[in-house]
């Protein structure tokens, strides 16, 4: 792919991106939590119950980039205190999105893996800054973008020293209404051909729909995705920001119980060279 | 969904849809065959392969919609005559497409089931022409149509007596270029929930990706969707048209062990109300 | 452009088609009506007003393709009777849309031009029926489809023998929601620089809003457009479909006048190459 | 429209943003130059030349947002101070990109306009920042935006306490090849009917051809548009970025006149309401 070097395929055969332990890309990565950090027994609440039901990372955002200027932004650094409050308890590694370059130092002190939203996928200073940072990045694709542009957006992390880059696919936008977006799951054959990092799947974000996101996460596990990220709230009629769209922890627990079986069926398969 | 009646959910719990004794809806459907027949050597012998390989019916074009007059059209009744042999020698139903209203009463004594191509999807004379015959149809997304306009079309077929539509997703128009369409999977567990017809995912046309076919195909098993539509030739490179995204024999019949293999899997899980 | 031959610009400079004197492509042609034919009063009162604002053809559907079976489907034959009568008291050539092959033939007895919508732009069947036609098509551009495939469309007509296809740019799908579709007003020039054939833009059901229409008419006057399609209601609150984007007379009439002095101001400005 | 104060129609009739004594939505703005700052020659002898042919703003790239980290990024500071010497020798007003919200307040010091690119339209912590500057700020329309997103980006500038934006749609992102992006000049209307705020066109990033920029510079005046941006290059296939689409100044001239000789016709127009 056209400009591609350090992401490129063809310089390495696989990444594996190392979170406290987990390696994204040989383990499977669940990574669950609150689309926003609105409270400290929220937060710790779901992490235990996101940790209890087999999550290998907590997600929650303390900014959160919202349409409208008069709409929830986030908790900021009183959010982050409650993640790392969080880490401590349950021991799960915290993925936190970061939406400005002068924040990245600080909030990288609390965060495992910065994460980049999909609106800001070609902010190009933030890109670099993140490539400067020691943390790993999950770079989310823009709701606009093609696969070669997500690419180009990882190389800009790649060529500031950062190799650390997950890359996860949250639904782009068509002219479907039914869906929030539309999920591009053949993204995943698709990077795993193109570049060595490790890809996950939005099944929340790109669905928008509680219905849809159980299917959706297996069907991710079929396709060779080597993760997920999925929103639990501890009481989703409750949450300031997608509401509709959050699993409860009961309803995670289970879709949990099903990944993990059909996960470990298909890793017993023998292998074969088009996976 | 507005306007549906009989497709609606509300009116059925789930439809199996009968071909030659296939249950699609209770059993996988695998629909395999080149895209368009061109000679009684390449049908026949793409047709044993697919039978070996374990795909219950077959798939062929006699009349093909091809953006520009001057590409090859079909074979027409000749080619029609050629899957009837097909069909006798090797026991498989025959899908195909018929694309004019006139023809329908006369390419339904041949077809098995009657395809209705995605540039056709809201073509209203041919929908009311197949709803009068005795015919199961397949009736394809349009690549530009939402979930609720497709549905109204199974209603037209469904309105005018015939009760037997499987739907097929095939991908739909966006502005990603790697992939030919964009396979939209979420509407496996989306139209499931919004009718009670049976669902199928052509992996072909959608990726128009060779190496994307397999993942996509395990993907749609876990998704829940009740059968694929594949093309296979028996030697690609010679395809009259869409050569480079046919798998061969071999491929198909690995393709097709995976697949029984995943299925059978996931029959033997305890059923759960979100599938 | 690949595959194009007869409708390619290097075949002929220009291309006037000729409706009942009115030479579209060096006349400008301003086709108004109802999106529907609901009663002889309508039709009449309706085809009186638009020829004193200065429209000289008339447009109204007989034969409605709907997306529900549900809905209002035309009036038929007896809407084409309708048609009739308004040409014969008002001198107006009518624009009329079919939807089936088995109907060219008689549509063509009571139309002056023959309307391909844009769900059946790529209906090949009924293409090479109005193909072999002697009336001029008006074939709108499929709301999904790229300007390539749309001059294929062109061929198919070209190629059965009829010279005279006039171009309808109507909108096509996109992810925005304020308007109906997103009217694509660089189809007018692009469209110039690839084939000889006439292009008129359908400031209607692109935008779906009122508004929007009078803006859009003088844009697409100014782009070069050779002619434009109108929605006009005597009542448009009561129209059977589209209630909410007919202009009414006195709009219209208002719009045409501003048309025409825009119009004959840019006809007397020098020629330049670009245009 | 929902959630909009401060950029909503129903605060202001109209505003006009004044920059350098021109009034933008009052006077209209035909800002040009070159997609980026090359070199202190290629700058001076654009900007006199859009000077001479009528231009009322220089533009120009310091900052390059590219795909590619690899791809020429913009001069920087250089260009910045190559910008100030634009401006000193021809007088025009300086628009030019800002990309980082660390940059927003030195730049603010050389540019006249501080332009946010489609990319960023969405960067939340720019657009405080650019609404904190006293610049006006031009805001690109995101090419997957839709006018609600957009206006509600505008409104993160207006409740920093900055009233000066003007809105610029560059096209947007479709299935269409033959042109870069589809212009949505139906923007123009509807913006005007959703806010006070002034609308420019760009049609060069839009169409992304030479031929197609004149005819829909003329549409944009003629749909109401408040001005315009246009690619100049004084040697355009020596350009370091775009260089098939920039306009050579004798080409730019030429537009110039048609432009000024539609614009002060339609200017003469009795006035209307629904313009």
């Amino acid at each position: 792919m056209k400009n591609l070097k350090l992401a490129s395929r063809e310089t390495h055969e696989r990444t594996a991106v190392t979170v406290a332990g987990i390696e994204v890309g040989r383990n499977f990565a669940v990574i669950a939590g609150p689309c926003s950090v609105e409270s400290e027994e929220q937060v710790l609440e779901t992490a235990r119950a996101v940790k209890a039901a087999g999550a290998n990372m907590f997600r929650g955002g303390a900014f959160k980039p919202r349409t409208s200027p008069y709409a929830f932004q986030g908790l900021g650094m009183r959010g982050l205190r409650i993640l790392a409050k969080a880490r401590q308890e349950t021991g799960l590694p915290i993925v936190t999105e970061v939406i400005d370059p002068r924040d990245v130092c600080w909030v990288a002190e609390f965060a495992d893996v910065l994460q980049i939203g999909t609106r800001n996928m070609q902010n190009f200073s933030l890109l670099k800054e993140v490539g400067k940072s020691n943390r790993p990045v999950l770079l989310k694709r823009g709701m606009y973008s093609t696969l070669e542009e997500w690419l180009n957006c990882a190389e800009y992390i790649l060529s500031e020293g950062n190799p650390d880059v997950i890359l996860c696919e949250r639904g782009i936008r068509t002219f479907e209404t039914y869906t929030r977006n539309t999920l591009d799951l053949s993204a995943v054959p698709a990077i795993k051909e193109l570049t060595h990092l490790p890809i996950i799947i939005d099944p929340t974000h790109s669905t928008g729909r509680i219905s849809l996101i159980g299917p959706m996460s297996l069907a991710a596990v079929a396709a060779g995705a080597d993760g997920l990220i999925i929103e639990v709230h501890h009481n989703p009629s409750e949450a300031l920001c997608d509401a509709d769209q959050a699993l409860t922890p009961d309803t995670f627990a289970d879709l949990m119980s099903r990944l993990r079986t059909l996960k470990s069926f298909l890793d017993q398969q023998p292998c074969r060279g088009d996976r």
